[in-house]
């Protein structure tokens, strides 16, 4: 049996050799960093370091850096009603989400039902400026001010949105951004700053780290949102609860290790044009979303008239290849893609989105293998959909 | 040099040898469990097997086990102001709370801060039974249901709450109880429906397990608090974000091997007695809290009048041995035990409290080296504090 090949990292990336070593490193070294101890103060030391390293990837200051137990909880700390400013108080009225967001964003975070608004995604899948603008001019202020919520780059799709544009208007109406960064994260290069968002959010397992690990970045230590986990003194008062002290080193070891791998997404990227390439020639009805965009360099997204992605995805693992239908599905529902419906697709094309997501360590033969696939798994498929 | 002793396993133990191998096996297995593919349909088997041998550890049925980050979020997630049975929403109008409550209870959840109400402790260190009575029977049921927050046992001190006569006069009231079960969980045997409480949190890493996995245990699958973390579908849209699969793997073995040690704690006992004989031999003006009540096995509070607690943590650290003045101390800022304080000590006796809690392979050479280093410890912290 030839091994298994995993293109899913969008789903969750395999641990990095490096993390896995480091994680068996510091497995007996997970003392609670709230000790005075030696063992705690040394659990203590590999948090702070790890803080420095996570910060690094996203150009943030250290302290900005708030580890929590993943990019779900970092979407629900930020996405609060209320900020804290210094002393200050700063209320937030109303919660502005694209409509191609993930659901943990989508689902409003603390935000009253009634106070969340979506904003529609152009067919492209990108926001829609010109909306953004308006909705903000009309947004109520005696409520408090807009908050909004834009992903960098899609989790299905790969599409990346116009974040530093969209944050000039939010910041020109005097809101606050949010931006969920989680799978751009070490795969295109940007910075907090040069963002101008309030708040990022990240996900270590979507790095090669480890599961149940993640980060709010804030852009200054200044501006906080309401503790979500409240308890402890940790994390400076904005999240109480025992550090992950293990998860946190893998985060760090591989936020540090993205950064170096963001000099060769070319070659990603390459790799991807040519499994698409590939696709196309077996199967040229198929639709690549947003393939003359700005996208992440590992992702594919692509359309089979006729064809339920499940279908497709469980005859690539067959073929001993790992890919999901759109993203991950966490309630064991299969349903259309909300991304694909929010760019404009009909039930039928929205739920047979197939998506392949090349890890860091993907290889030309792994490229071939699955063209390969596709070239055995593609005609039965439309033979399916014939009867 | 002679190997560092631990005596902090209430602050978090080390991992056992047990659950670190297994951790080590699963790291690279720890795909997304929502995923189709084979990866993900094993990372899913990986978390049903855990969520089974947490749930018998408690006796409680396997599907009223939520995984969350921790204990501190469990408590958040189920410290909420409203519940749903089946499809009716329980309004619950206050929050009752033990006074030596663990601070992510004391800090109420998502009740607001006037809906919380501290429900003082009896000199012994548990909870007053007549004032439980008495406090809902003044409750005002307009408002909603009364919720009341108890411990099983106590971090600090390992004193035992009377939990399961406490629900029943709870019940008795139409209310709903949320037991920390955090460090009895493993120490002293009690089962989910003995107690009578609907909710229970756990955290692995107080067991030997990792660090960043803890439970919600509930008595129901149909009564569940509003959900804290919401997105996607995860742990039946009870707590939405991948899931920690290497966490969760861990938390399992552990909660299943610390099932069997319950049959060795009276050797853990038997011990801590020794130490605490010692300690009274050289330093008879000590006093250790709740020695004559039903315990934790493993757990030793004592006071030592006119003595700072951090010193002689420092001091038994500069020995080898760690220790803790009372909890970790999660703000990084030193004070009196809000626990002791509760209990009626004065400042100067609540700030000096020392816990020592031993892990579950702790032998008796630990316990001679540790009174021996108490021997020379204490005469320089009597001088101390004559100077």
């Amino acid at each position: 049996m030839p091994q298994r090949i995993y293109m899913d990292a969008n789903a969750g990336a395999p641990l990095l050799r490096e993390v896995r070593d480091s994680l068996v490193e510091t497995l007996s070294l997970a003392s609670n960093p709230s000790s005075v101890h030696s063992e705690g103060r040394r659990a203590r030391g590999l948090v702070e370091r790890a803080r420095g390293q996570v910060a690094a990837l996203v150009g943030a200051r250290t302290e900005g850096v708030t580890f929590t137990s993943g990019a779900t909880e970092a979407a629900v700390l930020a996405l609060s009603p209320t900020l804290s400013r210094g002393s200050e108080t700063v209320r937030l009225g109303r919660l502005y989400v694209g409509a191609t967001e993930h659901p943990c964003v989508l689902a409003g975070g603390r935000f009253a039902p009634e106070d969340v608004e979506r904003l529609p995604a152009r067919a492209d899948g990108r926001i829609d400026l010109d909306t953004l603008e308006a909705r903000l001019a009309a947004h109520d202020y005696a409520t408090g001010a807009p908050l909004v919520a834009l992903m960098l780059a899609n989790n299905e799709t790969g599409i990346v949105n116009p974040v530093s544009e969209a944050a000039r208007i939010v910041k020109s109406h005097g809101g606050f951004v949010f931006c969920d960064a989680v799978q751009a994260a070490g795969r295109i290069p940007f910075s907090i700053d040069e963002l101008g968002v309030d708040f990022l959010s990240l996900s270590a397992h979507k790095l090669g780290g480890p599961q149940g690990v993640g980060a709010l970045v804030s852009a200054s230590e200044d501006l906080r949102p309401a503790s979500l986990l409240r308890g402890g003194g940790q994390e400076r008062y904005k999240r109480a609860g025992t550090e992950n002290v293990t998860g946190i080193v893998g985060f760090g070891i591989a936020a540090e290790l993205f950064g170096i791998y963001l000099n060769s997404v070319g070659e990603l990227a390459r790799l991807r044009d040519e499994l698409e390439a590939g696709l196309i020639e077996i199967s040229p009805e198929i639709g690549i979303m947003g393939r003359d965009l700005a996208r992440l360099p590992n992702t594919t997204l692509f359309v089979v008239p006729g064809v339920a992605a499940e279908t497709a995805v469980i005859a690539f693992d067959l073929q001993g290849i790992a890919v999901s239908a759109g993203s991950a599905c966490s309630s064991g529902k299969v349903a259309a893609s909300h991304v694909l419906e929010a760019m404009g697709l009909p039930f039928d094309l929205a739920r047979s989105g197939i998506r392949v997501s090349l890890c860091v360590d993907a290889s030309r033969a792994d490229i071939h293998r699955f063209i390969a696939a596709w070239r055995e798994i593609y005609p039965r498929l439309r033979q399916g959909r014939a009867a």
